[in-house]
């Protein structure tokens, strides 16, 4: 336990007590950090405060930094709210930050509402697919990578707070513009996971539970276990490039499909060769 | 280390000491079972004798059991080689089985090779994307189940070898019909392994490194390192029941990109909750 706060932060308002705003609100409390706890979820909030992590009730005080933590469609919703609950309050703010997948959008809608300036957007390449306070812990965020992304206005002070907070808790933050982020993502996060529910859905409606499947099927079908909610979100915020990834995709199950079809061993061990070929690569 | 061999086997033959033969002929050899390896390749055979696992080079012994590990379609070759190496010391022989992840075929040519009293198709869900004797190892087959197949004229006491053979090395052997197997394990397997390589391949013509991905993206693409050759055997040797199964999934892809392109919220959901439903029920 450190007197001092991560990045000289002494007071930090973590909207959201679930799986991520639960892991920031225990590791940041870990440090030291006066963590006041938003959350409309009575269960949540009353085990948060049980167990130390947060103050609550605390909508009159202020605070150097509001944490976002909630789904991607519902971040500037959330945002108005505490602009709206905090008023004058928000200007001792000195960083509103989120943790949201997808960034262009949020970026969007604080540069919109006028807090462009002091808000930095996250995206922390943590947690899983449980959800919840109960699922929350300390430690999730190390050596995991964070995302930052700036909003037109937003200042090297708010860049430099944020780091210094994702640093504080273990993680490795790095830059990237808002549009690449989501193009990139949609390859290596979101796709990944709509295939695994793709999967899981069709083996479903086929009747076969997945204690059937193997190590590796079940491996493959993880991600079939996220929240809908979150992903059919995360899914709209991002849908241009996540139908193109999508797309490609496809064409490649069409190649598998049609090789195999056709007979031509060669051309499907070589469509599975690049596959291998890539792993191996890491 | 026991005296007495795994279910009265004094001596067994694995052909072939790659991941999963070498992972038999280890857990044969420390219940005292005599083993001896027949490979072709020499580093191989070399390392397993050298460790003490198996005997080399002694093709004119008789043994009570022969395990054929080799990939699906090199089967029935190896069971003719087998046999013609063999000669009339087959005769002594209780027990020929292989460790194949579909199971019609090889029992049809076991069969027609006029061998099926005494065969009997073993497939174990065990191993991982890893090949060859150095991946090997002791206990890989501890409680994993290990699914028995007869020919039209195995017989129980070959059948029942072959249970006490896989119970011996810490595994569960349940009987199952070789045709309902395979359309079985299409869905249960050999679909899950083809999506991990489509996804895969597809990232890897975008050019984007697997580092790149999250733990999730990881978790679905695990089986994109597997073997090109052993797949593509595994394809074509279960080709009806794969495309069926393939073309399932492609019309559940189909499902989720047209809600996601012409924007249905409620759709996109419920196809992701029927996926995480069907996870949480395990």
């Amino acid at each position: 336990m450190e007197s001092e706060g991560v990045g000289g932060i002494r007071t930090a308002i973590v909207v959201g007590l679930g799986l991520m705003g639960g892991s920031i609100a225990r590791d940041l409390a870990a440090r030291g950090v006066r963590v006041l706890g938003w959350e409309t979820r009575r269960a949540s909030l009353e085990a948060a405060r049980r167990e130390g992590i947060v103050e609550v009730g605390r909508y009159d005080e202020p605070a150097d930094v509001v944490i976002l933590a909630g789904a991607v469609l519902t971040i500037p919703d959330m945002l108005r709210m505490v602009m709206d609950t905090m008023g004058p309050r928000l200007d001792a703010v000195r960083l509103v930050t989120d943790v949201g997948s997808t960034k262009s959008s949020i970026l969007r809608a604080a540069e919109a509402l006028g807090i462009g300036e002091r808000f930095v957007g996250s995206h922390p390449l943590a947690g899983d697919h449980r959800s919840g306070w109960e699922a929350s812990r300390t430690g999730m965020f190390q050596d995991a990578r964070v995302f930052l992304c700036r909003a037109p206005s937003t200042t090297d002070d708010a860049m430099d707070l944020a780091g210094a907070l994702w640093a504080g808790v273990g993680a490795r933050p790095e830059e990237i513009d808002a549009g690449e982020h989501d193009e990139r993502l949609a390859w290596t996060s979101h796709v990944p996971q709509l295939l695994s529910s793709i999967l899981g859905g069709t083996l479903a409606g086929q009747g076969i539970p997945r204690a059937e499947l193997g190590p590796g099927g079940r491996d493959v079908t993880r991600l079939a276990g996220s929240q809908p909610g979150l992903w059919a979100h995360i899914a709209f915020d991002n849908q241009a490039a996540i139908l193109h990834a999508l797309d490609a995709v496809d064409a490649r199950l069409h190649a598998v499909r049609d090789a195999l079809a056709t007979g031509q061993f060669e051309r499907l061990s070589a469509l599975l060769e690049q596959a291998r070929h890539w792993h191996e690569r890491g």
